[in-house]
Order: structure tokens, then C-alpha cells, then sequence
């Protein structure tokens, strides 16, 4: 029986009009969830700057996602601080 | 005197060695964190699949980031409702 824990899906998606073959151990409705997260931060920055180039559209995205990510890693960071203090005190 | 919650940084930071000028109400540390990371995926990205165009390499960026996002918050969301379940119980 194969080992759920080594399981390798891969997933075909299409980002931005161009087609991209994930390959990873999450499930396939997460990969298409982050694929399709990817795909609409895309367009929406393409539709509002319509002037730059695909290169730099994605960098920004990426930029953006990021800004996020880390925001959220900071909040999380924050609150357990918070209850960590409270089953100290 | 200037309203800290409106205030505007514009911050000129380099990433895969091109130049961006990124403007957010996020403090400059904060911008230059977020820049760095995104250089130093994108870097190593380059790296290991050095036939992909720069574009994709982007892209793929972005997926990668989102995917860490998404499972962070996934992870967060579960322990606020374990919190909550502890607060109710």
C-alpha cells in the first residue's frame, strides 16, 4: 500500500493564459487553491498596469503574496506570544 | 503633524539585480524584508532550473510563497478554533 506521507501529486493549472505542471505532496484541491490565488493576483495587477511587462507583474504579485504572508506570520507570532503568556501567568 | 496611519513609505529595493520602487503604509524594514525574500526565492529558483525563462521563474515564485501562505493560514485558522474550543469547553 502506498505511504500517504510520500504521495507526489502533480496537477496541471493554468496561470495567466500559460499552462504550469505542480508537482508536490499537497492535496490536488490545494495546489489548484494556490494556483488559482496565483492566477487572479495576476490579472488583477495586469488590468491595473497595463503598461508593465509579464516578468514584472509576476515579480509584484510575488511581492504582494509576500507582504502578506509575512504580515500573517507576524500576527500568528503575536498571538501565540500572547497565550503562551496567559498559560504562563 | 502627519498622521502615522496615512503615511506613505516609497522604498527602492533590487530584486533578480532589477530595480523596483515599491510605496505601502508598511514600514521600510518591513518593505526591504519583504523584497529580500522575494529576491532570494526568485535566486534560487534560477538556480535549479536554469532553462526556465524568467517569467516562469517568477511565476513559480509566486506559487511557491502562496503555497506557504495558504498552509500558514490554514494552520492558524485550526489553532484559533482549538483556542476558542479551550475558552468554550
Amino acid at each position: 500500500m502506498q505511504n500517504e506521507a510520500e504521495k507526489t501529486n502533480k496537477v496541471k493549472v493554468e496561470i495567466n493564459n500559460e499552462e504550469y505542471i505542480i508537482k508536490g505532496p499537497e492535496t490536488v484541491e490545494h495546489i489548484q487553491l494556490v494556483a488559482s490565488y496565483v492566477d487572479e493576483k495576476i490579472k488583477q495587477l495586469s488590468k491595473a498596469h497595463p503598461n508593465l511587462n509579464t516578468y514584472r507583474i509576476a515579480v509584484l504579485t510575488a511581492l504582494n503574496i509576500t507582504n502578506e504572508m509575512l504580515k500573517l506570520k507576524q500576527e500568528y507570532e503575536e498571538f501565540l506570544s500572547l497565550v503562551d503568556g496567559e498559560v504562563k501567568g
